[in-house]
């Protein structure tokens, strides 16, 4: 089972971290960047060739140290079929550098349309008789809104191809409360609704370290909602986004005692790093990898080890 | 206001459909598929070039009868970039050919991904300094999850651009009673959550008709339910999908005394038109013209003129 697969390579690291591939235009390099335009003009495709370039930097630089990256696609539709041609290479290069992707798209839909996402994603594309992998993920975030039939198309694929999903449970954004946060008579909320389907469709993909192919996305507002979650939840494993340094404390709860549970994404922080450590701009993936290291010492002091 | 526009071109044709270009290869004419992978192979290529193929094949039919188009974005995505670039051009095709396109993408997050989200498909993206669109749609359709965050990004293109969104409020696939059905403390079910936020949203984008650019994706299960929600959200035009011929007594109660307040889509039967009519398979764009034509009677019989 993918998930297998993914607590494998952060045991292997001693690091449950997930490097987030959000690069927009304007915090790449600038001599990545000017090279990008140099070549290809300031069009969509020299924004395209500035972020392969950007991604794969940091891919070479993070591979033996961060066991998986989850490039959001919004970043990459932004600069259009270029763009997403990228998305394309920015996962074959990961892929083939051992990492595990998750493709942060977070579609929903149900049926058919759902069924194209899953092929897109995760599984294969049927061409005229002949089959071939697109998009080439490992996993790959949904929306869970349509309930059941909206994550059925993926589980299959799941299944076929040795794949994962993350659906959307709880997010930390002010007006998440607007709707997640609003409790169904009997005093479930709609974000623990969300999260006991997430169980129920796991039960379909079991997993070798107790967790299922359904993980959740969980960006917790109070450290109890993440230890409550879990207790909920004690099949689903976590991704934990927008993590920022120093807050170790307040994703521990989503951990066990082997350091298993969870999944922390991290974005600017690794692409901005050599801002903040003050060094040129051209080191910037040698800083990443610097700003990884130490958000993975920190994340570990408080997990301890990652024992399969 | 974007759903002006919309309503002008429905109002104009004297037709509230949208015509869904969902264009899954086996769906694609045997002969247009044909040429296609003589000139590229069986690839994704070959594919997205027949996707555009029968996608304009379509558009020069249907332009004077059907006043908007809604490609389903997984069906390219579903092709890979090459896909992609297919979406970009058919968005154009329509585009040209004076037709309204939505996105039919259901995307979903929060800040500046949503952003993202919002530049790719309704307005510009920054280039080194020059702004150029992308994928170029008037609307795009939403995931209202996140709350309003996930939704202003949206309002400020929308403004910005002048163009309209669609957010997912009520599906008719079974498991949609798993989540949408559920009723919140107090009595107000999620989906009719959704519908208020709806209108909210859309006070900041007031339209000329009495209808904001904030729309809503309806498919009711049950006839009164389409009535208690068009009671419910007055200003809030409805996209009601996966139109089937004989059910337009289901749909009445979407629109006003003036024919106003819904646009329907229909996508697989005018693709396959020409099966049901018993018509070489060469004549399927005509074919669906006639099926555009006959669907456009049966509800303009149901809900009299469009008066502006």
């Amino acid at each position: 089972m993918a998930f297998d697969r993914l607590i494998e390579k952060a045991a292997k690291l001693q690091n449950p971290m997930v490097a987030g591939l959000d690069p927009k235009l304007d915090i790449i390099p600038e001599k990545i960047r000017e090279r990008a335009f140099e070549q290809y003009g300031k069009t969509l495709e020299g924004a395209a060739a500035a972020i392969l370039e950007c991604n794969k930097e940091l891919i070479d630089a993070l591979c033996d140290v961060v066991p998986a990256v989850k490039p959001q696609c919004a970043y990459y539709e932004l600069y259009g079929w270029q763009g997403m041609k990228a998305l394309r290479d920015t996962i074959a290069y990961a892929d083939e550098k051992g990492m595990f992707v998750i493709a942060d798209g977070i579609r929903s839909y149900f049926g058919n349309a759902m069924q194209a996402y899953a092929e897109a994603y995760l599984g294969e594309t049927d061409v005229g008789g002949g089959r071939t992998p697109v998009f080439g993920a490992d996993a790959l975030t949904v929306n869970g809104y349509f309930g059941s039939d909206g994550v059925k198309p993926l589980l299959r694929a799941c299944r076929e191809f040795d794949k994962g999903i993350f659906v959307l449970v709880k997010t930390s954004n002010p007006s998440s409360n607007e709707l997640q946060n609003q409790a169904f008579e009997g005093g479930e909320l709609l974000y623990e609704a969300m999260g006991r389907f997430c169980e129920q469709w796991g039960e379909d993909l079991p997993g070798r370290y107790g967790y299922s192919g359904v993980g959740a996305v969980i960006q917790p507002t109070w450290p109890n909602q993440l230890r409550d979650l879990r207790r909920m939840m004690p099949h689903t494993l976590f991704l934990i986004p927008e993590y920022e340094s120093g807050s170790a404390d307040d994703i521990t709860p989503a951990f066990n005692a082997n350091g298993l549970g969870a999944m922390v994404s991290t974005s600017r922080p690794l692409f901005c790093a050599w801002k903040k450590m003050g060094a040129p701009q051209e080191d910037f993936a040698k800083c990443a990898r610097e700003s990884a290291i130490r958000t993975r010492d920190e994340i570990m002091a408080h997990i301890g080890a990652i024992r399969l």
